[in-house]
């Protein structure tokens, strides 16, 4: 059997019972930071909360080396321990489904993830998100896919969530603006978050350029650029939760 | 202090330990299950792990008269337990909003919520979900908002969640279909998902229509329509999880 547990946002407390007790009696615990991070914790801290060592997986064993994990699972109890909710990187998803054509069976622990933790920290209403994307590193000619995305999200006048690219290490709100004004995007208002499940998260709301000016402090980061109208409610609470400009007043339909 | 703590998809063990820790230490513990439901578990269950006394919450009390919970929080912790991610349903927003206008501290310990949950189930890609509507039940003429949010999604070629109904009683995905046939919805492919989160989830994928011929058991269930194509892996995902028959192959692209 294989095991996929969601350890949520920020540190090891984040795991649900079910994810504990699950990871406590597989017969091996692995742990992968490639897909996401535990900025409030560490491995020893996780270890020391499971009472037993956790192997830590690379990329490479989630993808062309997968086969080892699987056959690992044929025999034994396999837990992988994930940031976030697992499956919503699609790494995890290749793996279950190998897993599952080679005949192991899988289960998935859910844990919070950034998908639904931005509605709570924004007050953004999670019905008016559209597709989301991530801002890469530019190599050469930055890439156009998160504009094209933001704006084929505003033709359906939706909110739009941006991950940030983690290699080689995490983007902060700063570079992202950057990479996102060199590629078209302009003239917008967009909703900076730091630190989302921590005790101290950050959140700001302002024409995408001025985030820039904002210290968001630490990561993780991700930016919403926020749909061509709002629900007052919505802007309420960007007012109230994410130190708005009144100017975000106009966009309320 | 205004505390919000989402309880996950299923059962009492859902919670995280952060989540565990700050109920048991509050002042005052409330649950509300108008605007989602714990299926696997029951009030009595979540006492015994919390040891505690929790007070239910009424739809009125989380709304009309929430300045009652607001003032309480004035002078105590006040913790309120909710299924799934808190903030994700529009009501906890509006509380929170009204507490932090009142000076009152609030905080929320993230959950696993169905909007990730039903990447994992399916395979499908995150990033590829649009804007998401729920099915209600019809009082006279039928509602057409869910069908124009898929209508919607397609056109930028987004799959679309649709959260059923959850009163006076929980919708099951037969009623749901037949609501959408009636709006106009037809000659696409969908997704059933019940009871997430347990150990026994149903994925099932075919035409929307054939979705009333499975069983899916007792709920929650929600409704996947799938975008105008999908992704190779998407498909593979959906063969393999989800049963999805080989017509299904002429949506990748």
């Amino acid at each position: 059997m294989l095991v996929f547990i969601g350890m949520g946002l920020w540190d090891e407390r984040d795991i649900s019972l079910k994810g504990l007790e699950e990871a406590r009696r597989a017969d091996e615990v692995y742990i992968e930071f490639y897909t996401s991070k535990l900025i409030g914790t560490n491995l020893e801290k996780i270890e020391n909360l499971l009472g037993r060592e956790i192997k830590v997986l690379e990329r490479s064993d989630l993808e062309e080396n997968s086969r080892v994990l699987v056959r690992e699972a044929k025999a034994k109890n396999v837990a992988i321990l994930v940031p976030g909710d697992p499956m919503v990187a699609t790494t995890h998803s290749a793996l279950k489904l190998e897993a599952e054509r080679e005949g192991v069976k899988t289960k998935i622990i859910h844990g919070a993830s950034i998908l639904s933790a931005v509605c709570g920290l924004t007050g953004l209403h999670n019905y008016r998100f559209g597709k989301s994307a991530t801002v890469s590193y530019p190599y050469g000619k930055p890439s156009a896919t998160p504009v094209n995305v933001v704006k084929a999200n505003w033709s359906i006048d939706a909110h739009t969530l941006l991950y940030l690219d983690l290699h080689p290490e995490p983007m902060l709100i700063p570079t992202a603006v950057e990479i996102l004004r060199k590629a078209g995007l302009e003239n917008c208002f967009a909703v900076g978050i730091a630190r989302a499940g921590s005790e101290e998260p950050a959140v700001k709301c302002d024409f995408l350029e001025e985030l820039c000016q904002y210290d968001f402090g630490e990561g993780l980061h991700v930016i919403v650029v926020l749909a061509k109208t709002l629900h007052f409610m919505e802007y309420e609470c960007l007012r109230t939760f994410a130190s708005a400009p009144s100017a975000l007043e106009k966009l309320v339909r």
